[in-house]
């Protein structure tokens, strides 16, 4: 291959040898932003509330909110935690959703609401198939009593980004109350509230933003969040309490994970650096084709067509050659320096490999090479799909 | 003062000036421990699936389960997450705790049951007074109808050590199922199923172990786990089946706070290198030691009585001078690179110095050396509390 195929990698590479993890997050994070772990903070102290103070008011910019009709609202644990009390606050208990899904976070959501005691009904696509507008629709005609739209914006168990701004403009016409899962997108594509008029929206720390695993955060109509008020089920998981005592003291109402949330301040810094949402989406974007087209190349199939490809993830169908094994391939990867994700699908064997975290196109091509050789390595000649 | 007095820091200083946090955590690790997050973990991986066995195996061991009739579970999240999926995990949905409280977090665990919705009763003692055992037996013989009992270990609210071992003995002897919040305390004080019969045992990661905020755990008679099974009131806090996916999987069931749980087996290496729960319990007596024989030179006074001095934060009552103001008092000493905590009690004005983290004697030297400067920057000439 000619040098301009493998370009001079831009980003600093891992240490220790360490694999780069193209994964949906946990991701590959930058050396700056480990760094900023490298100091302990008193959860009390005042330095560390301004801190917390600046990534909330960051990531409201990022969502193009610019007065106080939404409130960020950060939460300890992992993303499903942030999205668990999403749904608690925005659902009345005499509410109903309606849960678009086509896959494993749609399904998770559902499952939630199970447990929340909340009457839902869904809307479930399969493996991969995106919710259509119109569908939304007849199902808000047929059930005028759902409160609630529950969407997946970026599927990350297929890697389809779901058409949200057309369902949320429908949502609307219905007066209904929308919730976003915007884990994967968030950071990476535009999502803001001129754009997508949501009422509530969760992500986490370790996606497009390339922060460190430890909370995930809420950006929610304001007016959603003070009719909330003694909704919760969980006192860890009462969003209102946890945003009214934010704005009363400063401080997270339970101890915050104090190394995570700084790494997440440089990580924001560097994200502002890239070009914000534009410059993040672009290098995503550049990953994306070129694995797509590199893996085109060795004869790999897409789970999905051009138009649904995520810049997040990508599902690729397994080869149906006797000699792959998925577990083989993963191992062989990971010798190779590269961390890539099992498949979820149930119609096919398949796996998944990221384009997020701080990884660009040299990175890719090095992937590329990485997998050309994992095949010879296994003896598998021709990478076609079963027909 | 002599040579003596100052004994040379033996441990590493902070770096970047930063001050030292005398708090009941988060508080200051070694460098070791935050080293440990300079790389990225996937959190599918078994790479990390093996550092995650590494630490539950670690922590059944400190407790001195040398059997499978434990388990440790360990959460995202803060310990009061922790604490919450406890209380959910332990009570039936239709039975009674009885929650003995002296400070805060006591008081914290019946506003969970509030939220659970379970009966509860409680013994409140108020700001610092231990609950007997007499009063636990009595209290069991007029609520037979009381299923399990909590109790707060060392409550940080006075920085009391609660008779845990005798009021232990009294829960079983009634046959009732005992919660222990050792969250301050576990890793430092002796907590072992042979002194002390516990079902359910709660700490955290960035206490007395020495972590990095980010998760707490919790130990747990495993047939009070499985008996638990659909009891749970909420996804992200099911302990039995982020208990049962773990097993089955070896991983989380949800994004762990991969960088936290890394620093965490650094922090239990080191933990046992200092010769385990005996070797911390002695570093951390020797600074509350050093801590109250140098206060009351200054002329303060503390809270308890020393037989119930922990050894992990200490309450002292405020000087009843004119000069005298927390906020000044606070920002004297950070200027001196120390953070302390503020006060808790309702009865009288007071403040808080943690013995726990990595610090020594040397470093509680050259606290009482900022403080004494501190003092005399405000003007204060007396520390005498009031009559």
């Amino acid at each position: 291959m000619s040098q301009a195929e493998f370009p001079t990698a831009r980003l600093a590479a891992p240490v220790f040898g360490e694999p780069y993890l193209l994964t949906p997050g946990p991701l590959t994070t930058s050396r700056a932003t480990k760094e900023a772990m490298l100091r302990d903070w008193g959860s009390w102290d005042a330095d560390f509330n301004q801190v917390t103070a600046e990534i909330r008011r960051e990531l409201l910019a990022m969502a193009g909110v610019s007065d106080d009709s939404y409130a960020c609202v950060p939460l300890q644990g992992s993303g499903t935690f942030a999205v668990e009390a999403a749904l608690a606050t925005a659902i009345p208990r005499d509410g109903k959703a309606l849960v678009l899904m086509n896959g494993a976070y749609g399904k998770r959501a559902a499952q939630i609401l199970d447990y929340l005691g909340r009457t839902h009904i869904d809307l479930d696509k399969g493996d991969y198939l995106p919710p259509q507008p119109e569908e939304v629709d007849q199902l808000l005609r047929d059930n005028p009593d759902v409160t609630t739209v529950f969407l997946v914006h970026c599927e990350t168990s297929s890697g389809i980004l779901n058409p949200l701004a057309e369902i949320a403009t429908t949502v609307k016409a219905h007066g209904k109350t929308l919730v976003v899962d915007a884990m994967s997108s968030f950071g990476a594509v535009p999502l803001t509230v001129d754009q997508v008029p949501f009422d509530v929206m969760v992500s986490s720390a370790n996606k497009c933003i390339e922060g460190i695993p430890g909370f995930g955060f809420v950006i929610v109509r304001r007016e959603v969040l003070e009719a909330s008020k003694g909704r919760a089920h969980s006192l860890s998981l009462d969003l209102y309490e946890q945003w009214a005592y934010m704005e009363k003291t400063g401080q997270w109402r339970f101890t915050p994970p104090t190394h995570s949330v700084v790494a997440f301040r440089a990580a924001l810094q560097q994200h502002a650096a890239e070009g914000g949402v534009a410059g993040r989406l672009a290098r995503y974007t550049r990953n994306r084709d070129r694995l797509v087209a590199g893996m085109r190349e060795l004869g790999f199939e897409t789970l999905l067509e051009d138009r649904w490809l995520s810049p997040i993830i990508t599902t690729f169908f397994s080869p149906d050659h006797p000699n792959f094994d998925f577990k083989r391939f993963y191992a062989e990867l990971k010798q190779r320096q590269f961390v890539i994700y099992p498949g979820k699908l149930t119609i096919a064997e398949s796996f998944r490999i990221g384009c997020i975290g701080q990884i660009d196109e040299a990175v890719v091509a090095q992937l590329l090479r990485a997998i050309a050789d994992s095949l010879a390595a296994m003896g598998v000649d021709r990478c076609k799909p079963a027909a």
